[in-house]
């Protein structure tokens, strides 16, 4: 039987799942909601036996379990204190799932699933040293020096998306403001584009759209379209993610920044304004030098198989 | 004969060296002008020359030459374009230095040097994961990661002098504006008391001073006096390093961050408001973990020994 590695993206809303192989290809994957599930215990047996029934259809063997998650604690294995998951406190998440899995298993966030994945299957393959920036929700990102993830003391090493642009700024879900994540996700440019809806008094074609429904996706398209308010809203963000990757060079001085998620298929206008700006507040030595790249597992499935691609690269062999 | 390395220290104005044994030791040390020398080829030609004297002097056995510089390519063994050395451009510091040496060389930055020797002799002792500000002319930085000096692709990782603290900021000698050290450094300090002497129209000891002959250890002095320009500028500085040490956090998640040079002789000025801006403007799962510690190398030439101990800790068996 071909030997497999779950990866499993645990997100606040959905959780997915897939059955990977060594070469990176994923066999086979499902899906489940997250957020009906109001304890660890009812969430972990339901994606027991739904992981049980790919694992036999696909007839497999089950070699190791990956797990991508919110504030994920990968010395501990545990997630502590998700601010969009239900579970809250610190949940013991690789301890309680060794009752269904008797395999080697590995607990990180998903964009630090995400990096190992880039190196190991994606455009990162060869580098030493690189980070994945993931622009969903919020923003995460995975930094990797000298060949390894950066995990930190604690493990929770590459928390950019809560690094600071302006302490006056907006309201984070972290309890604090001005994080970057509240300018460059999806929500923080639907929040741009309301501010700057405001500033140019409506001329747009996103000022039929509320607040609620308004998605990163609608305002790609009418960047595209050629909506001022859109792209001056790409533009904002741009300026902002590129001074703050400015910054995260100065710190571990990458090859190359490489940018995953829903707001990457803006393609240039995102990435024209974000390396402007990036160049424009990069330190002498670092001008010119640093790649920023699309990811390349943009189109599959990136923390799932990040997630797995962990298990085989540390406890594997 | 006791084996020895030679540890460098190489400053604008001054250069300092040492003979420094496994134990972390300086048996001997000297120091000679940099900047009498128009070309390198008559610096290192007067450096042999003197560090060859101690050498002797000392009855020891030179195994090995560690040099901490600024803008230093760990590398290539290169010093790339340096704002306060006369040697322009690139200089192939390590190449050139084998002339007279014929021993493993290493050359890093003064901050990296300084990390490595308070791992290896100070209070980073059996750490893993921390970093070192050096608060000098500039403000260095040496990161420690999983046990392993942040070198980068380039070599050049933990220039967080650099980092941005405000893009219509203060000039800074990189020719970019407002760079942490701008704020946070012996030249920063100064700058602030400028701008609060502005503020509270002059009502403070340090009146007295031309902007040229004003000294960081000047405005400790009259902080512990309780002057309160000085006390409002150590509060200042300890409030933007505190910001930033709390975005270098989430970067790399480091148990300890240590505080090196002239204005730590401040105490409790710059360490109670870096602390404290530090905790109001980190993120909640670092809260409180996080140690600010003064070097325990303050009182010895960290650059010398770090420099030497980073040889002993690559280069010999």
């Amino acid at each position: 039987m071909k030997e497999v590695v779950l990866g499993i993206d645990l997100g606040g809303t959905n959780t997915k799942f897939g059955l990977v192989d060594r070469e990176g290809n994923i066999i086979i994957e499902s899906s489940m909601p997250t957020d009906v599930h109001e304890t660890i215990g009812t969430f972990q047996e339901a994606l027991y036996k739904r992981s049980s029934v790919l694992i036999e259809r696909a007839n497999t063997q089950l070699v190791g379990v990956g797990i991508g998650a919110p504030n994920a604690n990968y010395y501990k294995g545990t997630i502590e204190y998700p601010p969009n998951l239900k579970w809250k406190g610190i949940t013991p998440f690789v301890d309680l799932f060794t009752k269904y899995y008797n395999v080697p298993m590995v607990l990180t966030n998903d964009a630090n699933a995400a990096a190992i994945g880039e190196m190991m299957y994606g455009g990162a393959k060869g580098m030493r040293d690189f980070i994945v920036i993931t622009l969903g929700t919020g923003l995460g990102s995975g930094i990797v020096c000298n060949g390894q993830l950066l995990y930190g003391h604690d493990g929770f090493a590459g928390e950019l998306g809560h690094s600071l642009v302006n302490v006056f700024g907006r309201t984070c879900g972290c309890g604090r403001r001005g994080c970057l994540e509240t300018y460059v996700s999806a929500t923080g440019i639907k929040r741009t584009v309301y501010k700057l809806l405001a500033d140019y008094n409506g001329e747009s074609e996103l000022v039929d759209t509320s607040f609620e429904n308004l998605t990163a996706d609608q305002i790609t398209e009418a960047a595209k379209r050629g909506d001022k308010v859109a792209i001056a809203a790409f533009e904002y963000t741009g300026r902002i993610l590129g001074m703050k990757l400015a910054d995260a060079v100065v710190h571990s001085s990458p090859e190359a920044i490489f940018l995953f998620g829903g707001l990457t298929k803006a393609d240039e206008h995102i990435f024209e304004p974000t390396k402007r700006y990036m160049e424009e507040h990069m330190l002498g030595i670092f001008k010119g030098k640093v790649k920023l790249l699309v990811s390349e597992l943009n189109d599959r499935n990136a923390a799932v198989l990040g997630a797995a691609a962990l298990v085989w690269k540390e406890k594997i062999h």
